[in-house]
C-alpha cells in the first residue's frame, strides 16, 4: 500500500491510503522521492485557501522523483528515468494562453492545489510535465529546483542585468534563491530581513545581509549606490513595510519585481513611480525554460540546495512537520522523504 | 516696455514689466507668442507648489514663439526663427544623468516651475532647450507640442504596439492627447471621462468614450476584449478611483502607464499585479525625441490642435483666466497670446 498526505480541514492533515490507478493516455505514474513544504503549502494548512482548495486535498508541488509507469501514447520517459515535475496545467484556449502566456492561463490548473499534489506515494501527471534531471543530481536537492525555477523567472522579469545593484526584501527561501540567482547574473545584491536566524544563513551563503530593524535601508541604500539608488527591487516579504522599503531604495527608472503575495492592497507612493519613472512588474510562476535553467542552477551548485534543507521527514511526519512551520522557527526548507514509512526522523537538521 | 505675469501668493497673479536683459553666453532670446494653461500652472496658482516656486514666479511652459536676439556662441538661430521650448535643464552629473536619463535628473531645472517662465513677452533660455518649428505650423497649435510630448513619451514609455487595445482613464487634455497618439499608433482606444463637456469634445474627434457614472468600466472592457482584458492603461485622472479602473482593465502582462501626479499614497491590488504579472510604468516628461515627434504630430494634423484649443485670452486677461479655470469649467486649452496687451478677449471660444 502507498500512502498520501491529505489535507482535510484547517490545521488538519492526515495519511491514507495513495489512489493507484494506472496513467492514463499521455499521463505518466511517478514515485516522489523529496517533497518541500511551501509557503503557499502552509496556507493552505491554515485554512486561508479553503474556497480554492477541494478537500481531501493531497498538497505538494516542490518534487523530485521517478517515473514509475508510463501511460499510453506517452514517448520519450522509462521507468526509472529523474524528474521533476513543472506542475501546470493550462487550457490552450483562453486569451493568455493565446497570447503566449500559459504559465499565467486564465483557468490554469495549479497541480498541488487545484488538483492532486505530490505529497504521496505515487502520483500520476501529464507527460507534458516532466522535467528531465541529470543522474549526477542527488534527488533531495533536487526538490529545490522548482523554487529556484520562480526565482529564475522573478530575475528573468525584473531583467537584472551585470553590473547592476539589487536589494531583496525578504530573506526566506525564495528571497534567497533570488539573491543568489541575481547575483550569478552578475548584479551585486543585498538582503533585507529581519529574522537573525536567516540573516545568519544567508551570510554563510556569502550574501550582504541588513537587518531591518536595525538600520534604515533607504540610506544604507544611498550610500550603497553613490546616492543614485538601486536598480532593481524584490519584495519578497509580503509585508506592507517591505513594499515600502522596496519602492524607496530604487533609483531612476528602477524596477521593482512583486513576488509576494498581497491578499489586501497596499498602499503605493505613485508619485516616487512618476518621479523617478519607476516600473513595478508582477512575477508569477515560471514557464518551462525557467525550469531548465533552474536544474542547471541547482546541479552546477550555482545554488547550493543541500545549504538550505534545514530538515527532512518521513512522509508519516508531514503533519507534524507542517504543525512545527506554522509556529514559525528557525528553519528555510523542510522537505517530506516520500520513500520513508517511518515514524521516526531521517538526518535531522542538516 | 514688455510685460510678464506673475505668481505672487496663492490665488494672486498680476502683471509687471519683463525683465529685459540681453542674452548670456549660450542663451537666446524670444518674443513668446502663445503660451498653454496647464494643470501644473493650476496647482502653482492654486499654492500647492508654494515650497517648490520662488516668489515672484513668471508661469508658462507649453509655448510657442520666435527668436529675438542670440547670445554669444549660439550657433544655428536666427531671429525670427519659430520655435518651442523643451523647458528642461539637468545638471549632467547626477547618477540619472550619467545613466542617460536627463529628462528626470535628480537636480532638474524645469524651467516655468523652478525658474522663470513663458508667460511673458520676452523670454530668455538656454539655446540647448529649442526646438525647431516649421514655417507651415501656426504659433497657436504650437503651443499644443508640449503637451503632445507629455503623450508621445507616455506612450512610448507604455509600450503601445499596433492593434493592442487601450484604455485611457481621464480624458483632459493630456488623456485626450494621449489617446490620440496611441490611436496613430495603431491602438484601439477607450477614453473614460466623467465630464460631459469633455466626452462631447473627445467623441468629436473620432475618439469612443466611456462614462464611468454609467457604466461598469471593467465589463465593458471585457466584453470589448473578448474577456482577455485590455493590454494597455493610461491613468490620467489622479483619482483614487482611476487608479482601480486602470489596474482593473488590464489582461494578462498589462501595463499600466502612470501619467497623473498622485500626491498621496494610493491603495493598489498587488495580488492583481501579481495573478495576472501585470506591469506599472512611471512616465514623466519627455525627452528630444518625443518633443521632435510631437512637432510631427501637430504640424501633420494627426493631432488636431485647433480643436483642443478652447479659448485664447490676451496676456493681460491671463489671471482672470486662472482664476475662471479654478472653478473648473467646459475647457480643454486655454491659450495667452503673449503679443497681445490689450484688455479684451481675442478670438473669443474657438
Amino acid at each position: 500500500m502507498t500512502l498520501a498526505v491529505r489535507y482535510t480541514a484547517a490545521r488538519t492533515l492526515d495519511t491514507a491510503p495513495a489512489l493507484d490507478a494506472p496513467p492514463g493516455p499521455g499521463e505518466v505514474e511517478l514515485a516522489p522521492a523529496y517533497v518541500g513544504i511551501c509557503g503557499t503549502d502552509l496556507h493552505i494548512f491554515h485554512g486561508d485557501m479553503d474556497a480554492r482548495v477541494r478537500m481531501p486535498a493531497v498538497l505538494g508541488h516542490e518534487m523530485s522523483g521517478r517515473v514509475v509507469r508510463v501511460g499510453p501514447g506517452v514517448e520519450g520517459w522509462r521507468p526509472g528515468d529523474a524528474v521533476t515535475v513543472m506542475p501546470l496545467r493550462w487550457d490552450d484556449t483562453c486569451p493568455a494562453c493565446r497570447a503566449g502566456h500559459r504559465h499565467v492561463c486564465q483557468h490554469l490548473d495549479f497541480i498541488g492545489i487545484d488538483s492532486p499534489g505530490a505529497m504521496q506515494q505515487r502520483w500520476t501527471v501529464p507527460a507534458s510535465t516532466l522535467v528531465r534531471l541529470p543522474d549526477s543530481l542527488p534527488l533531495d536537492r533536487a526538490a529545490l529546483v522548482e523554487p529556484t525555477a520562480v526565482a529564475v523567472h522573478d530575475v528573468g522579469r525584473a531583467k537584472v542585468g551585470a553590473g547592476e545593484k539589487a536589494v531583496v526584501v525578504g530573506g526566506g527561501p525564495v528571497g534567497v534563491l533570488i539573491a543568489l540567482v541575481a547575483r550569478a547574473t552578475g548584479a551585486e545584491v543585498r538582503v533585507v530581513e529581519p529574522s537573525a536566524h536567516r540573516r545568519r544563513l544567508a551570510e554563510e551563503l556569502g550574501l550582504t545581509v541588513w537587518n531591518p530593524s536595525e538600520d534604515e535601508i533607504p540610506t544604507l541604500v544611498r550610500k550603497w549606490t553613490g546616492d543614485a539608488g538601486a536598480d532593481v527591487a524584490f519584495e519578497v516579504s509580503g509585508a506592507a513595510g517591505g513594499v515600502q522599503t522596496a519602492v524607496k531604495v530604487l533609483g531612476v527608472r528602477g524596477r521593482l519585481c512583486l513576488v509576494a503575495i498581497h491578499p489586501r492592497p497596499r498602499e503605493i507612493d505613485l508619485h516616487r513611480f512618476f518621479w523617478r519613472e519607476l516600473t513595478l512588474v508582477g512575477a508569477r510562476l515560471y514557464d518551462r525554460a525557467d525550469f531548465e535553467k533552474a536544474v542547471t542552477l541547482v546541479t552546477d551548485g550555482t545554488i547550493p540546495a543541500e545549504r538550505l534543507i534545514s530538515k527532512v521527514v518521513p512522509l508519516t511526519q508531514a503533519p507534524a512537520a507542517f504543525e512545527a512551520l506554522e509556529g514559525g522557527g528557525d528553519v528555510m526548507k523542510i522537505l517530506v522523504d516520500c520513500a520513508d514509512n517511518t515514524s521516526g526522523t531521517q538526518g535531522a537538521t542538516v
